[in-house]
């Protein structure tokens, strides 16, 4: 063995020479560098530490990498982080996927389909063991997908998508719910704020949303479409206000929208639920801490972020593919009209 | 060549056969398969994806990885992505990051020292070419960084740390600059919601809300102390409410205790701006959209993380460490009683 360099990898130590030095088996370095799969006792985690940043030792990825066929990376698409609910979920795949051991490569694609398949391809090149893909769309491009032979799970997706795995929430069932609550508080006319996608397909929380007026006897309240954005709801809350016909319950597709709705109202001089009530869809944290707080359909979205990870790593990996739909949960708070 | 199996990774078949069947050189089928860093037309790309599929090419990264001693990967390590802020930080990150061909690998430390620690030694693991490290800590431990050998940015720090690149902002001005503005409206009695950091170091904008008060020769308001959330601010908010020496204008030190704090004063049937006057610091969506909209120091976000980036991956990477300190801008709504 040659004397280190400081400047070039001291790829010379290996994980051997680590292990003797610190007296542990082989077995004990690889679960300290790799923060897994078994725990080490602190004081035995101390003397690996101690020996590598003696010895200069730094693990070659790369190598391992080719050795294992495996990056043990996950790619993430979503649309936007910096919407609530997007955050949320990117956190929880990022928990799910570091309990395996498994690091996260994030990216977002800001509600742009070009973008979008740009990072898809960008993660196949990078060769990360699967990717998880919150589209823009309501039905995505999977061609991308499909051509680099990675395993994939759609999440956030409520349709059948014929060969791929998909994690999504009943949107019908959710969205009836909440029209059905606020039919419950005595309201006949209940407007529909619908947030639109790139594709502008038909969304299946305003089928529920229908479904509940229908079984009720109601007639169809004012629908308008807009962003899934606090700005769309803004825009939406302002015409449905101005509306000669206007609603006395609003039912949001998305929390953000149901913000912007808020604030409409408050510039209207109008109070909320004294004068309109509302509810909307996700369960974000920025719903509870509103004025008031929302009454809000919520995702599991740990749940949903284990099931994603769990197809792509877990023991279902590689069977057929699966297509979970997990039932959303009413959180009742003020903006509903409920004391 | 040999026939590929569908089953086996299609190595066989190299980059050069890409370009040969696409009729293009094998620098642009690099750019096809990196996504840069130079743009190809339209046509060309549609013709090296045809190849790609056709022949089933598969780009090596680890090979790749192992040639160029570089993953073009970079970590991020942030306190909570759930926390809008910091999801606005990492969405810029990765824009920088990307926008120079490399990849973000996203962790999320969840306020606890433990975990970041954790992640900052499983990036060292996986040899990414930098760590961009916003802390929970006001004064990070930076004895793993070190010990990793890896270019390293601490962002959103404030205080210099030898040896270190850092960026952030001038929380003392900052400060000054909102309360002095609260002092402008006639407010006497300011109190200081302060959020508290794992090291309960001190903040530099406790010393800016206490600088702009004894210039004004005005006494300290009441202090509470607790966690930079909605929660801790609720917290604080009801605290102070309480107070026998209620204030008539708060300062909080994020824009998530203000909207905990604005969610006490509605429950306690009060009015902002009309009974309490309220600014904050940070700059979030959420701020913006919250009843009234908060007046609040913004923080430039997009030129931190550029200038967090390039620190790694830039011109000046490997240069004398440098510290970087961005002004902030007071974005005046309506919460400060402004019309």
């Amino acid at each position: 063995m040659t004397t280190p360099i400081a400047t070039a990898p001291r790829s010379q130590v290996t994980r051997k020479d680590v292990a003797r030095y610190a007296g542990v088996s082989t077995a004990v370095v690889s679960y300290v560098v790799n923060g897994g799969p078994k725990k080490v006792a602190p004081a035995t985690e101390a003397k690996v530490q101690d020996a590598i940043r003696i010895l200069g030792y730094r693990p070659n990825a790369a190598a391992r990498a080719l050795k294992l066929g495996s990056s043990e990376t996950l790619g993430l698409v979503i649309p936007d982080n910096s919407n609530p609910f997007f955050a949320l979920l990117a956190h929880a795949v990022e928990d799910a996927a570091a309990a395996r051991g498994y690091a996260l490569l994030l990216t977002n694609s800001d509600g742009n389909l070009a973008k979008e398949r740009q990072h898809v391809r960008n993660l196949a090149a990078r060769q990360v063991d699967g990717v998880v893909l919150a589209s823009v769309l309501f039905e995505p491009d999977l061609a991308d997908l499909e051509a680099a032979e990675i395993p994939s799970v759609l999440l956030n997706h409520s349709g059948e998508a014929p060969g791929f795995n998909s994690v999504g929430v009943d949107l019908a069932a959710g969205a009836r719910m909440a029209v059905e609550h606020l039919i419950g508080h005595g309201h006949q006319n209940i407007a529909l704020a619908m947030g639109t996608n790139t594709a502008n397909a038909f969304d299946l929380r305003e089928q529920g949303w229908l479904q509940a007026l229908t079984d009720a006897g109601l007639p169809e309240g004012p629908v308008v479409r807009g962003e899934f954005t606090r700005a769309g709801g803004y825009a939406a809350g302002r015409r449905l206000l101005a509306s000669a016909n206007r609603p006395t319950a609003i039912f949001a597709s998305s929390d953000m929208q149901a913000i912007g709705i808020l604030r409409a109202i408050h510039e209207a001089g109008l109070s909320v639920p004294g004068d309109i009530t509302l509810a909307s869809f996700d369960g974000s944290a920025e719903a509870e801490y509103s004025w008031p707080a929302l009454t809000t359909v919520e995702q599991p979205v740990r749940d949903m972020a284990e099931a994603a990870v769990s197809a792509l790593v877990g023991s279902t990996r590689g069977q057929q593919p699966e297509h979970r739909i997990f039932p959303t949960t009413l959180r009742i708070r003020q903006s509903c009209g409920c004391p």
